[in-house]
């Protein structure tokens, strides 16, 4: 027999990974809740119809098709199983996909549940996406998405209340972050100015490459776009403006004095920036000029959040989006959300070691088991520890009290109970601190408060 | 453009019906942690080795495979294209499926990180699984499972904590249900002492139909099996046994006193129920011998979980199994686990209308939009709240007055804040008790208080 394994780029987690992921779902879900947002969940497969053609072409390969239930040869013709073309084949062959994003899905919700839904419409949604990328370090097949977006609304507020969310998840979390924010109209203004713009995507693109490769990275990409030199001349003091957020903004709203989208951009920045000084947040909120975020559907103000304190690409992002249903036929509809990366949230919190001992401890006390009279003797006082809200273990099998010892360490239990032939003419139990290894006799009224937290 | 939609037999779930699947959920994991049972999660994908022949020829039919990515036709040889056999070409096309029960990866899982775990191990998982199943009403091809086991004890004492497990969660739902219990070793002895070893697991398939086909219905297929009408005639006072458990307990033990494996049946009956009398059960449970679970892999005790006030099939069910993990080469580990089935525990909460008011509600709080000056004055009050735990909200935009008021009432919202000119100059603010209609003018700092819960 084979050894049994799992698809390369998926994982099992183990409880211990659980309780430190639960941990920051449950974070992040309980912030989520506090600003008024709802959980939803779509399927894990949507139709291809609904997937395809979202993602660019690269995207369409790295969808996982569905194959198609029951006789699905009797739908292909001979021809076009002659012509063994992967590509195409798969649209004959398979009519589902795996979600890729949960954007798309979000978009295909808002537009079937149009009629149902009371704008503007607060969402988060927590679920696994798969994508057949090559998998590497950190990258994964199957990873978790965590994303709350308002639609229906073009209001800022709902800008300065998604940044407030940044700073208060990463507050809760123990994070120090910078919370990075920029504008689209603003680098669609900056293109115009340079008399180039139809060439946007190409400058955000390069410009968004600023952290990992340099200036000089960004300039030589820049000339491979085909940017004139006196254009890269020009880009040169807005890549590298440092100072005060309301100095950048003094600088950019001169450069974009002609341009119309580039002057509203700034007064959006500026705006959001005023709201938030009322609100006492606990990280940095910094404009930064070269801020691009690779996705093209970003229209207005973008967000990116950095940890300050361990070395890892961005752990969150955003950004508002005018058109999100658009795809699906429902135009109109302005949307604007984060996203938390939970993998790397998790890598930071473990170098970091930033988990309360609490959230990852599972159960608190083991009663030790001697035989059936024992544990006919204890089993009252583990049904009233567990009715006082204390995680309680019975060991199962009465073995050799080292085995039931190591289950407790391996376990991370904090208290072991033991009840013997002596504490059962006496009416007690000792109960054993397995950090410090202190032991003593307590009445079963004691127990409970010896161990409650 | 083509109106959007999801694949047949999958769902959306709205705001709502996640709140209420949520509180399902939450409820169950406080019970499995307070019996000491940690999370795992396993990949949505498995590789079709690990899934194919574990379920029957039938449910191998019933996965849905994953299209291998890249040129997976280059895999496939011109002979077997031509013979255009859907099952043996899709182990060509496809090296992956979707998961369709939790058990099997966990079985995998055990075994894959059989090195890591201390046993006995306590597990539990809530994830969505697949089957290609036709959909119908209330079956569907998406559908989360939601177990408990713990492996690698033979103790009946796991079988005990199980049943107190299943009394808890539905005290907690306030579902008034009856737990059945029954053991395959008692079927055993009944087929072994009518003669009939070797027909067990068409005579528990049989009188496991007892619920739906009745007495008439159960005999005409233990006839239709080729069971010999002396040997029907002989099971007619054991599936219509009535009488407390241990009237029945009584009449069996005699009726399989020459069968060692009938008395071993009854003797752990006996042990687990005796244990159960220590416990003060909310509900009852009850010896049901002709409860048989479909399931061929139990082997020992088994339950199933009825809802005494809503008519619907079992809710949770469960038993012993005494290889586990012997498919993936590792024997002689035992487990013994439960099941709650989400979507008809949902139904019966929805029949019977047992949601807490609380669990259902969002936002608490809604702050009214007057305008610029009104927001900057209501923002910091926004803030407080939240930060007591508030679910506050302030509508995004300054549009009429009904419109946001409509929110409030589609979203469930408690309570309204509102603060025009006259509220700014008093400095108080004004709140709504959506419910009664009440309103008044408060300070900011019995605005918590007011709202509070």
């Amino acid at each position: 027999m084979n050894k049994p394994s799992i698809p390369k780029g998926t994982r099992d987690f183990s409880p211990e990974e659980m309780a430190r992921r639960n941990y920051i779902f449950n974070t992040i879900k309980d912030v989520f809740s506090l600003y008024g947002f709802q959980q939803i969940e779509t399927p894990a497969m949507e139709t291809l119809h609904t997937l395809m053609g979202k993602y660019g072409e690269e995207g369409d390969k790295l969808l996982f098709k569905v194959l198609n239930s029951g006789d699905y040869m009797s739908k292909v013709s001979d021809e076009e199983l002659a012509g063994r073309n992967s590509l195409k084949l798969a649209s004959k062959l398979c009519e589902k996909g795996l979600r890729y994003d949960l954007t798309v899905p979000f978009a295909r919700y808002v537009v079937m549940h149009r009629d149902e839904l009371q704008l503007p419409f607060r969402r988060y949604q927590i679920q696994p996406v798969w994508r057949a990328d090559r998998p590497q370090k950190g990258r994964y097949r199957e990873f978790y998405q965590c994303d709350a977006d308002v639609v229906g609304s073009d209001s800022l507020l709902n800008e300065v209340e998604l940044m407030q969310i940044e700073d208060t998840v990463f507050s809760r979390l123990g994070v120090r972050v910078v919370i990075k924010i920029n504008n689209r109209k603003i680098l669609a203004g900056i293109a115009e100015v340079i008399g180039l713009a139809d060439k946007i995507v190409d400058i955000t693109v390069a410009i968004d490459k600023l952290d990992k490769i340099g200036i000089d990275g960004v300039n030589a990409e820049l000339r491979g776009c085909g940017i004139p030199e006196d254009a890269v001349e020009k880009l040169q003091p807005i890549i590298s403006m440092s100072g005060t957020n309301e100095s950048k903004l003094d600088v950019i709203s001169n450069v974009l004095s002609k341009s119309e989208i580039g002057l509203k951009g700034v007064d959006e920045v500026r705006y959001i920036l005023d709201k938030l000084k009322l609100c006492n947040l606990k990280n940095e909120i910094q404009l930064d000029l070269t801020l691009a975020r690779g996705l093209n559907y970003y229209t207005g103000a973008i967000f990116e959040v950095k940890a300050l304190d361990y070395p890892i690409g961005s752990i969150s992002g955003g950004g508002r989006y005018d058109n999100l249903t658009g795809i699906f036929g429902m135009p109109g509809l302005s949307g604007v959300g984060i996203s938390f990366g939970a993998d790397r949230i998790y890598d930071v919190l473990n170098g970091l070691n930033l988990y309360p001992a609490d959230a990852l401890n599972s159960t608190r006390l083991l009663f030790i088991n001697f035989g059936e009279t024992e544990t006919a003797y204890c089993m009252p006082y583990v049904q009233k520890c567990r009715q006082s809200g204390i995680a309680t273990e019975i060991y199962p099998d009465s073995c050799k009290m080292k085995k039931q010892m190591n289950y407790a360490n391996a376990k991370g239990i904090a208290y072991v109970a033991l009840a013997g032939e002596s504490e059962m003419a006496d009416g007690v139990i000792t109960v054993k601190d397995m950090k410090t290894g202190e032991q003593r006799k307590v009445s079963p009224e004691e127990l409970l408060s010896v161990v409650s937290c």
